[in-house]
């Protein structure tokens, strides 16, 4: 039963954290969301990642804004692949401190990281690497890359008549 | 047998690369290192990322520098998980190309992007992805980042009595 | 028959690439329009690019967002002269992902990039390609500065009587 | 019988430039070299580029480095593309100085702008528009575009027997 | 009687450039507005720059955004000083474009750069230096910057009552 | 006894943070110095930073580079005011990495920043919040002070005989 | 009876400067607010940061924006911990001008700096430095770092239900 | 007997603001030179910028690194134009520091900002507002602006044969 752990910082984040749940949804994939805030709440930041990979979690998506420490904190405590979302918080400075602080992690370390505000690209990540060794969700990923060429060409038509 | 492409834009990435190539070999995981230009041979870029999967690889590392296309174009191509190696080029701004054109992908085409000139971080994220679904390659990850430890606490011992 | 191709990769692109749109229409130039995305549909951008030149295209025009790759894969692929327009996309890090990624091509695959959303000059510039081995289109656009030039006379009387 | 016009802000860029003037040597395109400074000889970029197109000339690249003035000024007076180099000086502030001042041009005047010290590209992009109607040099590019992709072949056989 | 020469790329400058206007004529220096366009309408730029001494002008202010050439090609054709105001124009990169395509301008050609879309610094800065030589104008600047004070002791009252 | 506690992420930190030892060593405040690394030590971290306040630490310095989680963490865990230096590691991005890690923190849990590699500085705040309480360092600060003052003007003099 | 000071150059940093303000007094800490300018009052800047420590005020807090000179400046006068607020300013550049000023100061003369309009985190580090050194304000801090995790375990089982 | 003021916040600034020194000396105009520190002396700060219009001077040219508050404290201080060189200091974040403390003043209180490490051409800036009231440094200034004319010249030569 591979699942998925999608936390973040704040409740504030659940705008942009949203499309990663809505993604692995519709991938059928199991998902479990929470918050944790590395500077709010480091215990449970210690317990949560310390634990995923016992629970059957395969792959953690954390998303946080500003100084964000969440992705990396939890990339040190626990062996799973750890996918950072850079959120861009209000008094971000045009959201390159979330980018830097989830990006620039020490050797040793690796934080996935995606575009800001790239949460569906977060959960179209994390369901990557459970098709990496799972034929079923590989055909989803397959099949979800057709339907994607199928919007750009139906785009084409548009504006061949319209523009 | 699972297994990890590594390919990079030029044989100037080599030294750079290298990192991702020792890394995965310390955890004895199978690799396979070619030279694929995104701009010079996008024939062999479609080859390259249309067959991996088929030929049993589970993930793929890109390393690229400047408008460094070759990740997320082999993202484009592969159902696979894609990890971007941005790396700082001789006429590099900064490394701010590299690290925005991997890392900035639309929604539905991630590529998983670690710090500049981060193929360490590449290579162990490589291995966790596999080892998501595989315990023994986790037990791996969890020993090394024992041995991280071991060292900072080391480091911790030399100074208090050289400083 | 002097023809241009204007291609961006998503219909949202539309509403700056009209610029480039208008301008050769003005100017009388053929043009052909269409959506071609890197990440979404790169086998369409594989036979457009690899095509084109054949088709009686001498100039394509390409606008993309974010981690912008189209106006360098097309590049890589076509032997003609690309036009890179940079668009800010909504996630876009203030532009500065697009203006890099189609701006720092490495040696050997040159894309002509011009200012953020700046497609009405990727129109002129096409024409100004056309114009130096076509003398009937250089005339077009000694007038057509002529006409910039008294824009700013009618400017400068206007502000002599009200400022 | 085509012509590139190279010009450049000071006899300092020479070294970043002559990639310019080599590949369209290369290429056996008539070239003409010149120093012109936008801030301190003024008078000759006015006589420059008002009559360059007059004596043959087909397409001009510019270079120049900190404030880069040069294409810009060239383009408002010339019909004919200006293809813009930035050039990294000295005092540069990592050479978004040159970029920007190339290439954020106003709707009405563009310039072509290649990468940051990218005269190389600045040459083959003459060579592209100067064959976007000249068949034979279309050849020349289509060839050029073959051998590099031929260098990365080598490399790749190099790296697969040595790494 | 020392005069003040304003021009500005355009009349969309104007909102901003109008400071500039107002806080001179609230020094009582006169002055001269126009639009010169170093893109637009270059022979102007040079008869303006090049006469601007011989008709009794002491300072010329320039305004201009985006590739802003305005000031520096000025600052080239003339012996006075010339204030830059960088502008922030709709398709700015954030006005990094315009403030360094004003400020950071070679060795022999200064321009006396202030801050983005800082007209109102232009107008006093332009002031001081006549008044450097006109003791009447340097009695005007004292006085004004004590006025700045008075408003920061009124705005000190009014927080300690309200706040 | 007031104590001053001295940790950052790694002895390749030590040549920067070298400067906060001495200087505090100069003023006479104990000091304890360790290495403590967030993501690779996060337990080590944690003691740290809960128990400091008990063992008589008053002021916390913890200095780290790239994507440096450090500081913001020990201020998550700890009452004790925190001083933040942002060192500049190989590979970071100009520094930039590090300064925004540190400095952009969230509301509620501040870290007191000081400037790119500035340890110095670091260590003269810890004896600034110490003195704040305790008037002998304080006035050790103001004679600091005037040690500064006095440099200067020996450079001063020094000058006026030799330029 | 402990004191912070908490200035700011203008009125209309009294926005920002409010979150400092309602934290200290929910901490029951005495303050004392006043507006002072670095560029417009220098005689009262002079007197405050001369007189701040005499007046029994421990720690101060200084807001201002664009070339934020002021909390540099206090710093540079009084031989107390000076905590640096950057303001983002109306025509700012994306906050960097005030963050750039307020951060990089030299040795000698460290400024405390929070995050861009992190008035309430400059609040909080002044009231840890006057805990460091009294027990009631450490209790008081250990608390509102409870009440903190408190919300966001809130947070966490609001969305377990809602999302 | 018109005079330029030279002043720098340190010794180490000297190698960078020796340039605004000959050139001066070449014009022939009066020059004192002096280390004012904005933040170890303010004292001295205070004094020289309060009097130096009533000693005769004309014009101050200030240069410091970091951040850097000289030229804008000075120019609060005094009514005579001040003209700012941003100094790239050891630590600088590639020189934005500099250039945006000088820059980015506040409305009320210019600064002339030249580019990074620019005092040459803060020294002609000088000569200029100078000459702006003086025909006979007005003429030194067309003549100067000549010969930089003929170094273009002697290079566009010299490229002609050699390259």
């Amino acid at each position: 039963m591979p699942k998925v752990g999608i936390i973040m910082g704040s409740t504030s984040d659940m705008p942009v954290m949203q499309d990663a749940i809505d993604i692995l949804r519709e991938f059928n994939i199991d998902i479990e969301v929470d918050i944790v805030s590395a500077h709010r709440t480091p215990e449970k930041l210690f317990d949560y990642s310390k634990n995923a990979h016992n629970r059957g979690i395969n792959v953690i998506i954390a998303g946080a804004g500003g100084a964000a420490h969440l992705p990396g904190m939890v990339a040190s405590l626990s062996p799973l692949p750890v996918i950072g979302v850079p959120v861009k918080s209000s008094n971000s400075i045009d959201g390159w401190d979330s980018v830097l602080s989830i990006l620039q992690m020490p050797g040793g370390v690796p934080v996935a990281t995606v575009a800001l505000n790239g949460a569906k690209n977060a959960g179209i990540l994390a369901a990557q690497i459970i098709g990496s060794s799972n034929s079923e969700i590989l055909e989803t990923i397959i099949d979800y890359k057709e339907s994607l060429k199928q919007k750009v060409i139906d785009g084409a038509k548009s504006i061949s008549t319209n523009k």
